[in-house]
Order: structure tokens, then sequence, then C-alpha cells
């Protein structure tokens, strides 16, 4: 059965009803808008937008692992200010011959990602397209604390990374060369592994800057470099490249670092500390702030690619 | 210029350099997610998506066109639950050879419109994509009010609009014919004239139920009716129908009624109020609910086309 045939209220029962709602939920899907608690007084909320073709591809992922990217993407997003998750919201645009059931496998992806860190989709849109495109909106809640801007790092601050890096990347690479192991890195371009705590945990020992890496560490640490007018080093020896990531790049003929210092897709945590914090859990120190402007790898300028423009 | 040539950050820069913050922003764009004011403890979030060729043409509407369409059908939702807009955030995927001044005027229609009811676009995010396509999420405040849903109708309340209907769906088979005039409707197609303090104002009279009306009169009341198990009817004789309009009809061999009773777009509010309710301004009577199921038009059943599935 195609879309086409079920039409556009039939597929959003057959969505609604594959979702939870969680502790933030008072009015879920099905009328003009959502109601969500914001107990705080503020909402954080944050846009990211995946498109078949540039950002996921449907012979690599399955539509589960595309719900889970999608909205790991944004919640990633929310965690980056400090904040809690608490709803998603997600328009989606799909071909009018596509199997319902693809529909489905997504809702399930995103429901599921939402719900481990207690949020919810609470509301949405569906369109006919040529492009399927899945837009998604995140909600979250600052639980009292102020939000961990990009503008804030000091000279004398840590450098610190909370979740893996590259991992995505070299999944992506070697699954556009064809190959479909290493698992690890394969899985982990299918469906992020993130904990989201990690945010509001940073927020709480006081991170004074915090990024959602998602475009490559060089360039995202160059945005939040250029909010807080300092420069940042990393220094490439804080990262452990996993064997199979070193065999990968080995028989691929590339060099790890690329993907851990370019890559995107994963979604670590960057945060800046001032010197001496305590790291929270989960959280280890890549390198350093100083006076300056731009972003260094081991006191160098960094000459590999910088990461992703979704236009080049 | 293309967007290709003027890079992803290059078209961000561009395109938030237009935007102005409304009284609700707490932090705008440029982080990983802007803060928006809830003060009451509760935040109202919906999302439309509008696809180019389904939902609008770039021939027939300009860019600021588009963008206030884009903001009025999310801001309509956000009135219909009775409450008050405070922010948009819009993802928006572009082909790689449009020309940036096309997203910059609908930068300024999505702002200008939001602008209308003192919400301001906090954020967003921008790909390519072979389609062009606009993603609006709409948040908004509820002031210590209930949200109005659409399951409060009751047998003998009465049912009331504000704002105009069947001007847009006129507009759209005018324009599908190939002509540019009457203006009124035309105008009315390329760009909704809503007053969304309509919504609000009807939560405080005690409206029981509230529908935005985008996919025509007859089909969003059949959802307002099945969510309240009631049954609703519609008088043909409550609406006026303009010369315009219905010179248009004569000469384009089509009922108006089927524009008023079954055209989308022009997202007025229909609500339901306590018998003998004095309406608030802008509302007119133009029904009733009772005992029973589905709408009725005039007490008889209504045999035109229902309205718009976005998979037909």
């Amino acid at each position: 059965m195609s879309i086409a045939e079920s039409g556009e209220f039939g597929l959003i029962g057959r969505i609604v009803s594959r979702l939870d709602a969680g502790s933030a939920t008072l009015l879920g899907p099905g009328d003009d808008a959502a109601v969500v608690r914001a107990a705080d007084g503020r909402v954080v909320a944050s846009t990211d937008v995946l498109v078949e073709g540039r950002h996921f591809r449907r012979d690599w992922c399955g539509p589960t692992d595309v719900g889970h990217r999608a909205a790991a993407a944004n919640l990633a997003d929310i965690a980056a200010m400090g904040a809690t998750p608490t709803a998603l919201l997600v328009a989606l645009c799909v071909p009018v011959d596509l199997d319902p059931s693809w529909a489905e496998g997504l809702a399930d992806g995103l429901t599921r990602e939402a719900a481990r860190c207690g949020a919810s989709v609470v509301g949405g849109d569906i369109s006919a397209s040529p492009t399927l495109t899945i837009a998604v909106t995140a909600l979250g809640d600052l639980g009292g604390l102020d939000p961990v801007r990009r503008d804030g790092a000091r000279p004398g601050d840590i450098l610190a990374l909370a979740g893996r890096i590259g991992y995505a990347a070299a999944g992506y690479t070697v699954l556009s060369r064809g190959f479909r192991t290493p698992k690890i890195l394969v899985e982990a371009y299918r469906r992020p592994e993130l904990r989201y705590e990690a945010g509001p945990e940073a927020a709480r020992r006081g991170a004074t800057s915090m990024i959602d890496v998602s475009d490559g560490l060089v360039q995202d640490l160059g945005h939040l470099a250029a909010a807080s007018a300092v420069g940042i080093d990393i220094r490439s020896g804080a990262f452990e490249v996993p064997d199979q990531m070193r065999d990968a790049a080995q028989a691929l003929g590339t060099d790890p670092y690329q993907w851990v210092l370019a890559g995107g897709d994963d979604h670590p945590l960057a945060a800046t500390f001032p010197a001496g914090t305590r790291l929270p859990e989960g959280w280890r120190e890549i390198g350093s702030v100083h006076d300056g402007s731009g972003v260094t790898v081991d006191r160098k300028p960094w000459t590999g690619p910088l990461g992703w423009d979704h236009f080049r």
C-alpha cells in the first residue's frame, strides 16, 4: 500500500498510535497545537531538518534508524544549552508512493530516541513531496539554570568533550565505499548514541560555553571560538582512536583524525569549564582556551577538511 | 548569485540580519537553540509544512507572500488554542540554484507576519534540497487560560466564525485558470489576513471548542464534531458572498459556496460558545451544535467537495 492510498488522515492515525506521551505532555497530538509543560517559565527550542540524499539514504539506514538520528540531532541541540528535552514536533514530507510502514518505522525511532531523555513526540504535520524530508523541532527545560551559550568561553578555560567522535564519519565513509563493516562504525553512523544528561550536568558544573558538535569538531569549535572571541587548541593525543577505526582508515587510505576532527553526525557535546573544574562523569579534557582567535590542533593550524557545509 | 555560491553560513547570516526579536525572545538565533519566555509555565506548540508545488507556486506568489502564508498557517494554530503566539522556528530546504534574495524575501514575510501578533523568528535550520520546503514551528502562551480544544462542543452551543472564508480558495481557482484578477481574491490567496487576537478573545469569552479552518470548513468542522461527539449544522445564509466572488464564480462556472464551505488557506477560526454568549468583536454566528454526528449545511448533507487531503 502507498501513502496515496491510505490518505493523509489514515497515515496520521497510524503514526499517532505509535507515540507515547512523556511526563511534560499536557496535550498531545490531535488538536491544532500541543501543550507542553515549561515549569521554568522559559522554553528552549531548536529545529533541524534531514533531507534524503543529503542527510540520509534509505538504502543505508532503515526508517527506525532515521527516526533515531532525526530525534538525536535535535535533542543534542537542547542538551547543548544545558537543558533537558521535553518534546518533539515533526514535519514529515513524503513521496506519495512511500509505503506507510516506512513512516511508522520513522515514528518508532523518533519516539524511542525521545524517550531516552524523557521527551515525546507531541505534534507534527505531514505533506506529500517529491523529496523525503524530516524537519524536527525539539523543546526543552532549563530547570532554573542559565542557558549555556557559545559565547562564554574565557582564556584559561579547559576544553572538554562528552560522547564519542569520528565514529559516524568513519561509518559514512565505509558505507560510501560500498562496505557494511566494521559494524561499530556503520552502526554509529546509522544511530548515534548520546547521553543527553551530559548537557545539564555540565551546566550544573559551571560550563562557561557549550556546543553540539554536528558538523565537525574543528568547524563547530570555530563557531564557539568566534562567538567567545577566544582561540581554542585541540590536543589530538586526547582522542582514543579505536582499532576498528584505525584499521578501516588504513584499508581506505585515509587518516582517522580527519574523521575525529572534521566528521559530523556523532553529536558529542563540547564545552569549556574554568581551569581546575572536576569534570562531570563522561566528560574528558581535549584541549584549552587561550587569548587569540580560531582553532588549532596541537598548536598548529588544521590543514585537513573543516567540516560540513550543506550547500557544498 | 546562487545559494551554492554564498554557502550555508553566508545564507544564514543574510537571513538572521533581517529578523527582529520579539518581547518573548530571551535568546534568539545563533546558538544551538533559542530560549523563549513561557511565563504561564506551559508552552503551546504546532508545526506546519509548505511544499513548493503543493502549497505554493513561485510563479503565483512572491517570496514575501510565501513567508506571510507560512507564518500565518502556524500562528493560526496557536490562536486556535486560545493562545498568543510568541515565536517561530523555521526549517528551510532550498534548491542550490535558488537566488539568496528569495530566501531573504521569505524571511521578511515570516518576520512581518509574526510581528503582527508580537512574535518573532527565533531559530531555524537550512539545507539544500531538490524541493523548496518550509517547515515552521510556532510557539505560544496561554496566559493562564485553559487551552480551547476540539472536543468541548456541546449540543445547544452556537457555532461562530472569525475571519473571512472562501476568498483564498477563490483566488486559487482564479490563478489556476490563468487569471490575475479580481485582485481581492488573488491577494487573499497570496497573503491571508488574520486577526490572531480573535483566538484568545474567544477563550476569555468561554468558547467551548475552537479550530483553525485550514483545509475547508466542512472538513475541519467534521474533525471538531467527531472530537466532541456532536453534530454541527452550518447555516449557509450566514455567509456574505461578496460581489467579486459571485462574479468570479459565475465567470468560471462554479458555485461560490464550494469556496466558502470547502476552500482552505484563509485560516479563519471556528469556535463554539454556550447559547446566549455575546460574541467577541469580529466573530459572527454561522450555525449550531446538536445531538448527533457529522456536519450538515442547512440541515442537509453536504454533497460538494469536502476539503483538502494533501495526498490526493
